[in-house]
């Protein structure tokens, strides 16, 4: 990471406007230079400034390369998985004979208390693998299965270890308004009191980047939901909320009215929490493999956000329940095919946009002063990235200056 | 391929019922000795047999071990691909506009025509190698894009070379019977002429395992495909069928009529169908790849397909126009999510049933007899491989007896 690297011979997707009008940023004969983990020039080679003087250069052979691939929504950190309750399902059990057994997410949270730490970081690393093998450089990961202070804490340092221990910017969310754990049966309110209290203490442990809720009627109403985004804001914490995935709870509107980076899902947003959002410059995460897995006909407001000048990341929502897919350029390509975006908006949503979402300006276009996260594919056009599918075409990944090696890249 | 192993430590999925009652066929302590390139034994190692003396033992690691998957029904070698006409399309342009600028499968048709032998070749090895990765060892190849005789012996040349240098076993099938090339235009039944006497030629050059047509308003009639059928029965060549995909031709009934080793695709398949089917043992192959990018909302009739008893098999249908997509285990978790299959009937689907709708009895279970082709999992239960979802726990590959290895592995 230290010295200056000259990386040449490639096709570059900077996804930079200052670099081509059509939003892709074609630079045909390209060539970034970094120095250290940032990128410090980016053009065609025979722009390279004469005073450049890298200390090595490397040859990409003609890829084609984009910036580094950012997973904004997940939840990758939890104990066991629900196969066996996918097959039952499949086989004709209904969710209620399903939850009578001790299934559904709260087989989750059972599973993640029971886990060790060791156990998690393992089988979360092992997911952690299959995104990076696709180009993932920066992964957000959210608690939400522990659902006590402990458990939680768990699970937001286990995240903070997998991104200690492999080649990834991990950034955490504080998701413990994901669902009402059993001790707390029928007393939502208390629950919300007592994740109020936990949350300067996971702050004050250096475990917290974000701080998410479930704003539905499975999950928390508006009035708790603000709770906690007050809680957040007390600690100068950022916001994003699971909005109008089901119904519309007005959750986006609330959302945006603390200045949320994102408001994730949306299905079901209104008009006025499109305006809300556009206003406070909150960016509409979509999750196409939960509405995949989930068999969703409601498709979220795309034109409307699209005309509204919203900005639209899309990431992998992985989770054991509603979202066991392990890869973001599938969901880049359910993007273009269930909800009509087009490539490029595909490819910014898993990049610049996706960034913005955790509040990341200094990646996600290939530019001086981003951080060098980049990805060599072996493709001709970015616009393969959201056509072909079930494929990785992904050849050589660099995550902060660094390349990875094999088996990672 | 001489001598023989004993492969141990694994859990077998062996999909035989001899092995189990639940279908999966599930052997735990369980061994697999091949000799040369087929299974002479299966079981738990503790069975294994006494006077077995195998030449060499290989630990799987207690891995979970299924048969090689089976890819039945690709069109894997083409010219180009078709990313440019996916962006323009989520762009907004219509159909007749693409048409009209020469796209859509006659692109394809072009693109084919002009490319070398060995072009096609280099860019359907790369195609394969990703089926590969995932742990394929037996792929149907269709012709379709050359529709003359010397493209479309070109492309069967190249789906046979690829059998040849890949350590994979490639079916062909010749499928001129796809869509009526330019020359022909309105003379769809010399365009049949022509097709038939190909078929010999074909035939004569070693290149055709099957016989197959596309039997649709937009294809081909009833008729036409019957004058096919006819020409492949003269030569003993068994046939499949395209059959009511976008509308109820009747395909079905006509293919089991020529007791078709399998109809595909199914959307609108009657019940008279089903019953030709059943009767003539046709299998049923599901292309959940092609619904999802043709946002179909028409399902197979599965549970009728079910209750009839007619086999189903899932396949890719990887296609640059409908299905660009290279994963099998996808389609297997599609085939759950969009089609409900149960992960064992997916599963049965990308196996056994699969190398039903190809003619071959000798894989697709672990047992004695078999072709020596199986993958090791990093998976606790069979059921996970429908249940995850743009994720490769493929961990090792044995194709006709030998392992593959990296980066086929
Ligand atoms: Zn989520
Ligand atoms: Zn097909």
């Amino acid at each position: 990471m230290t010295g200056s690297t000259l990386w040449r011979n490639a096709r570059l997707a900077t996804l930079d406007p200052a670099q081509g009008g059509d939003g892709w940023g074609l630079v045909e004969h390209g060539a970034l230079l970094t120095e250290g983990n940032r990128i410090a020039w980016v053009g065609t080679i025979h722009d390279l400034p004469a005073q450049a003087a890298p200390d090595q250069e490397v040859d990409l052979g003609g890829a084609l390369v984009t910036p580094g691939l950012v997973d904004c929504h997940t939840h990758l950190v939890y104990g066991g998985h629900r196969a066996a309750e996918f097959e039952q399902r499949l086989q004709g059990m209904s969710y209620e004979a399903i939850a009578r057994a001790g299934g559904g997410i709260r087989s989750s949270v059972a599973a993640t208390r029971a886990a060790s730490e060791d156990h998690l970081l393992a089988s979360a690393a092992q997911r952690a693998e299959g995104l990076m093998a696709e180009g993932v450089t920066t992964l957000e990961i959210k608690s939400g299965y522990g659902l006590s202070l402990e458990a939680e804490a768990r699970c937001l340092r286990v995240a903070r270890r997998l991104g200690a221990e492999l080649p990834l910017d991990v950034r955490t969310t504080f998701l413990g308004a994901h669902t009402l754990p059993p001790e707390f049966e029928g007393r939502a309110d208390d629950y919300i009191d007592a994740i109020c209290t936990w949350l300067p203490e996971l702050q004050a442990q250096g475990l917290v980047d974000a701080v998410d809720a479930f704003c539905e009627h499975i999950g928390f109403t508006r009035e708790q939901t603000r709770r906690v985004f007050e809680a957040a804001q007390c600690l100068g914490l950022p916001v994003k909320l699971h909005a109008e995935q089901l119904s519309d709870q007005g959750g986006a509107a609330l959302a945006a009215s603390f200045g949320a980076l994102s408001c994730d899902h949306l299905e079901h947003l209104s008009p006025e929490g499109i305006a809300a959002m556009r206003a406070a410059g909150t960016v509409a995460v979509l999750l196409p493999g939960a509405y995949h897995t989930l068999r969703e006909t409601r498709l979220p407001p795309i034109e409307a956000l699209r005309s509204a000048g919203v900005p639209m990341a899309v990431a992998t929502d992985h989770n054991p329940g509603t979202s066991p897919g392990l890869s973001l350029l599938l969901m880049a390509s359910m993007a273009c095919t269930l909800f009509r975006l087009t490539p490029l908006e595909a490819v910014q949503g898993i990049t610049m946009n996706a960034a913005r979402a955790l509040g990341l300006p200094d990646r996600g276009q290939l530019a001086a002063g981003q951080r060098a996260d980049f990805v060599a594919w072996r493709l001709g056009h970015p616009n393969e990235l959201a056509y072909w599918f079930g494929h990785n075409p992904c050849q050589r990944v660099v995550s902060n200056g660094c390349e990875r090696s094999n088996p990672w890249a």
